[in-house]
């Protein structure tokens, strides 16, 4: 079932015809009040609308869809603190396949629920004693099934690339060409895969991760030129981008394509939560929301350019985003621009 | 300025050439498992993605871009508690046109800052000892400006009922055709542009408003064939659906096109309002959530047909969200389908 051939723009462009009507064509939205805030064009790729509320349906649903009929009756088998997870469930519900999602016991009751109510088997593991890999591997083993890999895979980087195709001809139809694309990212499918789509319909463009601080492998390996892991301890309230270093194909990718990778705090996170919320009128979740944190920090600096942002999932519990909402309120300032900035 | 004629099915489809390109086409979303849920289809059509956060910049634009250039240029003045505030203010400014909005003192935050920050002129009045009706005519015969009316006005309805032809014709991309469309209301603007452009796109259609609970006028109205007006001392978390009775024009095409009006409680707009957030990753006002309320809770019977709800704006403090997430979670049963329903 593996091709572990490095993936290039032709296999997204194959992915978006095959993924055509059977994922949502995600809103590019923008603002007149942000972009005078920013001093730039700032476009959002509202991707907490897609199917399981994050990126993760895209991949999942192009890696099933190019199993082998016989693969799919056996079933398949994913690793995931939730979004994957959902997204796997999901798509194996679609094609009639069963699915085994194997989770951290303290996942956001929010994915776990999600993804139970997509029909997945639910097997919980604890995050410190158990390595979910082997679990997962030795499920896949036991009953014939197909691992479905969370981002370091042809066919995963692949779909989810569809996302910076649907963002390119979005920004062409408003005769806009990208400065910049920032992409939230953990083990890199995500934006690689939108590197990949970028790569031949706009070269020009600068495209970069964001990470949370403390987590910033894949900033560092771009640095340094190797992929490098995270020191451990390190805590963020982005529980979607806590992998511990960039994958294979994922970094060969982003080495060649990728301008430089980002890292922004959580304090900012949650402020960019709390614009979402005010002024976008959209959930975002904490790992979804670092690349709009990056420009309203001015980690990034927008003035002048047109930017798109990845808000790449919404799953979030109430408490968690209630909480951003009042720390971002109540920290450094108001979300809102204020009446001079008018 | 003022044309009093009521407006037909022609002045909405003028209306919907003249706006193209400067409102948001907001989107038409639809989830498998809420489909599920309901046991029908089920259309959201998420207007908290307009500009200005809720349906009122169409009918705001439309009517500052139908005055007279003479009329435009001493101003305009509107009296709201938020969303028409915001969509007159925002209108005026994408026209250059300068903007006077009188405002209750105790808006939601949220609508007073967002006025502002459209660089609207914002005058608070006593909502217990003013009337913010005489407020504004005062200000605008001074003025020598326009009251730009909030609901009862062909232009205003004209404006609103885009969002009509657009659900029209994003279903239809689709190959469906709507049963049932539900909509959001207050003083029927909104809903009666919706009717207008449903009655000859889709004249099977039937349609419904929605208020809440004690403020259900034009559910009354409808069904004694005369307005009537709300009971004093009622009391809601829908701030923008307060409005004490129906308008003329509204109520003249509502009783000629609508099918009857439903009223919902508090407390399932709540739950609406957590629904949208953890399945639909949107934030929807109270008064924005009760046509899908009236769907979850089976006030209005969805099962078996394709329905159309309007979350008609996301214009929310962060305080009264929060509650909302918490009582619904808490108050009567999760917002989520359980694993068998899958």
């Amino acid at each position: 079932m593996t091709d572990f051939r490095p993936p290039g723009f032709a296999d997204v462009e194959a992915a978006g015809r095959r993924l055509d009507g059977r994922v949502v064509r995600t809103p590019l939205l923008e603002l007149p009040l942000l972009n005078e805030r920013i001093g730039g064009r700032l476009l959002i790729k509202a991707e907490m609308l897609q199917r399981t509320g994050s990126f993760k349906f895209r991949g999942a649903l192009n890696f099933l869809d190019r199993l082998k009929p016989e693969d799919r009756r056996r079933g398949v088998v994913a690793f995931s603190s939730g979004n994957h997870a959902q997204g796997v469930a999901a798509a194996a519900r679609l094609l009639g396949v069963s699915a085994t999602i194997v989770m951290p016991s303290d996942a956001p009751a929010v994915k776990l629920e999600g993804t139970r109510a997509q029909g997945a088997e639910v097997r919980l593991y604890d995050r410190w004693r158990e390595d979910r890999e082997e679990l997962a591997k030795a499920i896949a083993t036991e009953r014939g099934a197909s691992l479905v890999p969370p981002f370091d895979h042809p066919w995963t980087i692949a779909g989810q690339g569809t996302a910076g195709l649907e963002m390119f001809r979005q920004a062409a139809e408003r005769g806009l060409r990208l400065d910049a694309v920032l992409v939230p990212c953990s083990g890199g499918g995500l934006v690689s895969g939108i590197a990949l789509a970028l790569s031949e319909t706009s070269p020009e463009t600068a495209i970069y991760s964001v990470e949370p601080t403390g987590f910033d492998d894949t900033a560092r390996s771009l640095a340094t030129g190797r992929p490098v892991a995270n020191p451990p301890g390190g805590r963020s309230i982005c529980d979607a981008l806590l992998s511990e270093r960039p994958g294979v194909l994922t970094f060969a990718i982003m080495e060649r394509l990728l301008s430089g990778g980002l890292a922004v705090d959580d304090r900012w996170t949650q402020e960019a939560m709390a614009v979402a919320f005010s002024d976008l009128k959209l959930v975002a979740e904490p790992g979804g929301a670092t690349a709009l944190a990056a420009v309203l920090s001015g980690v990034f600096e927008a003035r002048g350019r047109t930017v798109a942002v990845v808000c790449s999932g919404g799953n979030v519990d109430p408490e968690t985003f209630s909480a951003a909402l009042g720390s971002a309120r109540h920290g450094h300032g108001s979300a809102r621009p204020g009446r001079n900035g008018s």
